[in-house]
């Protein structure tokens, strides 16, 4: 296969995949953003859109329990393990078009190429659309792909949904789902039947657009804990009141974010890389006051890191830095349900296999670890070979600013053809 | 006058004073606690009922433009200055019964004595029911006294209350107030016509509790600079986003908020007193998530102390922090509007005679500073000779669990008898 009868193609399906990204963007615009909710209206929107698109190409569009759609191209031995592209197409609320779509569409673009090329692999290729990734919906992580994997965390089908306070059961039912068997945890992916998973995805920060690159190879994916919803007791008080007296939930609580932001500099100091976020971060709006001092903090934590040893560490400096913060401060920390997601490791041969393919393709390409979690975390715990291309983006994501250039998104999916080629063809 | 003859007439109007706390409690009572609005219901209810106990106790009745309530006994020479007893009926929301009307009742008190032991006194004695003084509700300190005084802050008529967004201006209008003579600054109470200001209050922290002492002069009210809505703008983000590439409004607002706490510790082990407060201090609700870095945060902060010197040190130190965040953390700070009260000097002479005064009354009493601010800060201000007598409070105050014995009480009335006498006899 020469490189100019695959430029060909690519260019070829250029103009379809640019209307898919219009399309799937105005069937889920509201006011400031892009808002698909994880089993929502937004989400359903895109996974018909895809699904009737997939359709007119003539490849086989199915679904599971989690209501995840399969867009398949037949291979040549069907019982072979599959090679699946994918991501999801939830967003956050107010969210950009590609945080999660873009690897969809990147699935469904070099499926086009195979058959642009008149290829019929030697194994099933799937564009996989995942359902609820983003756990700021649900508070759970990866809630398709892990349903998928037979991977569902305990009480998962029970949480609830933030804005509709319905749970993830009836909402999954609603899109077409199956609960019951999800409650069974029988997988319905495994390292048996996928060969490999790879997930194309905006880089969510600007680390590829300040190095002027436009495609990453991922080298890991961060395993977080969380506390979706955790609470710091105080009492309420005068605006006078002297130090020793207060019982002040808010000061608590900026003690406690600036104990973990320090850590945090230190462990980025010594080279290890993390993140620390404290989303919800207020005090109660129903009682505070510029003259009472807050007597209750709520706060929401997620903590990420690339080696299991560090997120042992935070867990620990999290358990420690409450007791000392209790113990000054007058105050209880109710740091409530925890929840948790594995480290992603990616495979080293498949890294190091779509780096050369990039380079085959003349796309400049660096090895980087995502800063963000991902769908691949969940492929890669459940021993799937994973591997992640990330594709640069502008503005960050999770806000309606973000922004991927077409044609960048265009070298994403020619760093993975060379390699896609060698595997699907003998 | 013997000190038997005192007592019983003390005791004689126990009962009477029992009743008084307890029907303004009850007709300002809402779900949680007491609340009294500031130029709104409970606050009118008090004066309201207050009012025609005072005038079935034959004292004159009457208000000036700011609608604080006057209830005189009138002296031998109408014309000398007057001795003010007074403090302030409202109160914050869900706060407790005797945060300001326990003020307004000594005076109450201390008149129905006079009247007991048949004392017509030189000069009128006053119980004042000052209207305003919490400044959660306008975000101005002492708008009641300050009006009285002629010493209202520049655009203090035209400040909103926080529940019904209604100005200042109207809100005194309609409890029969005149805010066009207000807004001529003329004052109605001045040093020319007040010989003295006293304000019994509940201390506000528990160090009377602490020290078993029910009775304390003040030696000093705080000044206070404060901003009722700031602002920090930063951008919001994914949660995965590295350190550097960071905009997160609510760690800058953590970190500003431990610095001035760290500051504040400082100041305290080299022995100043001073009190910080962040009464609102939050993530926006509309825009923040668990998985989204907060681009923007929001609060209010209250900084008080006795010493010029502290309140210019830590306008300087709230400016250079600013600073510092900002470069670090690539933020933009909008501390907004600045609202400050001056420091109250209270009268050295007066401070000597009430603590003699206390002792002639067997009443244990120590000398100590305010935690809180008050109206007397307002009438120091103005040059009038202020004193203040604090009487112990368990569970601090604004907040429903507000508690102080009515026997504690008495021991704060007790304690101003003596002196009183000595004024208003020859």
């Amino acid at each position: 296969m020469t490189r100019e009868k695959i430029e060909q193609s690519i260019e070829e399906i250029f103009e379809d995949i640019s209307r898919i990204f219009k399309d799937i963007e105005d069937g889920s615009r509201d006011n400031l953003g892009v808002t698909r909710p994880s089993y929502g209206d937004g989400e359903n929107f895109a996974h018909r859109y895809l699904s009737e698109y997939a359709d007119e190409l003539g490849l086989e569009v199915t679904k599971d329990a989690s209501s995840n759609t399969y867009m398949t191209l037949p291979g040549q031995n069907r019982s072979a393990p599959r090679i699946i592209f994918g991501s999801h197409l939830d967003s956050v609320q107010d969210g950009g078009n590609f945080d999660g779509a873009a690897g969809v569409v990147a699935g469904l673009a070099l499926i086009m190429i195979l058959k642009k090329l008149n290829i019929t692999p030697v194994c099933d290729v799937v564009a996989m659309g995942i359902r609820a990734e983003e756990s700021v919906w649900f508070q759970v992580s990866y809630l398709g792909s892990r349903g998928a994997l037979g991977a569902l965390p305990e009480g998962a089908l029970d949480a609830k949904r933030i804005d509709t306070g319905r749970t993830a059961r009836e909402h999954i039912a609603d899109c077409g789902g199956d609960p019951d068997a999800l409650a069974q945890g029988k997988a319905y992916l495994s390292s048996s039947n996928v060969k490999f998973f790879v997930e194309l995805h905006i880089e969510q920060a600007p680390s590829l657009i300040e190095r002027d690159i436009p495609v990453g190879i991922c080298t890991g994916v961060p395993g977080l804990f969380m506390y979706p919803d955790a609470r710091i007791q105080g009492e309420y008080g005068h605006v006078g009141t002297p130090r020793v007296y207060r019982h002040d939930a808010a000061m608590a609580g900026a003690e406690f974010a600036m104990a973990l932001d320090q850590e945090w500099a230190r462990q980025e100091a010594n080279g290890t890389q993390m993140a620390i976020t404290f989303g919800r971060f207020h005090t109660d709006s129903a009682a505070h006051g510029m003259t009472t001092i807050p007597g209750e903090f709520c706060f929401s934590m997620d903590v990420r890191g690339y080696e299991p040893a560090l997120i042992e560490h935070m867990e620990r400096f999290v358990a420690s830095t409450v007791q000392n913060i209790e113990a000054n401060r007058n105050v209880k920390f109710k740091l409530g349900e925890k929840r948790a997601a594995a480290i992603g490791f990616t495979d080293q041969e498949l890294e190091k296999a779509l780096y050369e393919s990039a380079s085959k393709m003349n796309v400049p390409a660096v090895m980087m670890k995502s800063p963000a979690s991902h769908d691949a975390g969940a492929f890669s715990a459940a021993g799937i070979p994973t591997g992640m291309v990330f594709v640069r983006n502008e503005n960050g994501s999770h806000n309606p600013r973000e922004k991927m250039s077409i044609e960048d998104f265009f070298q994403g999916v020619r760093t993975i053809i060379p390699w896609l080629l060698d595997e699907v063809t003998v």
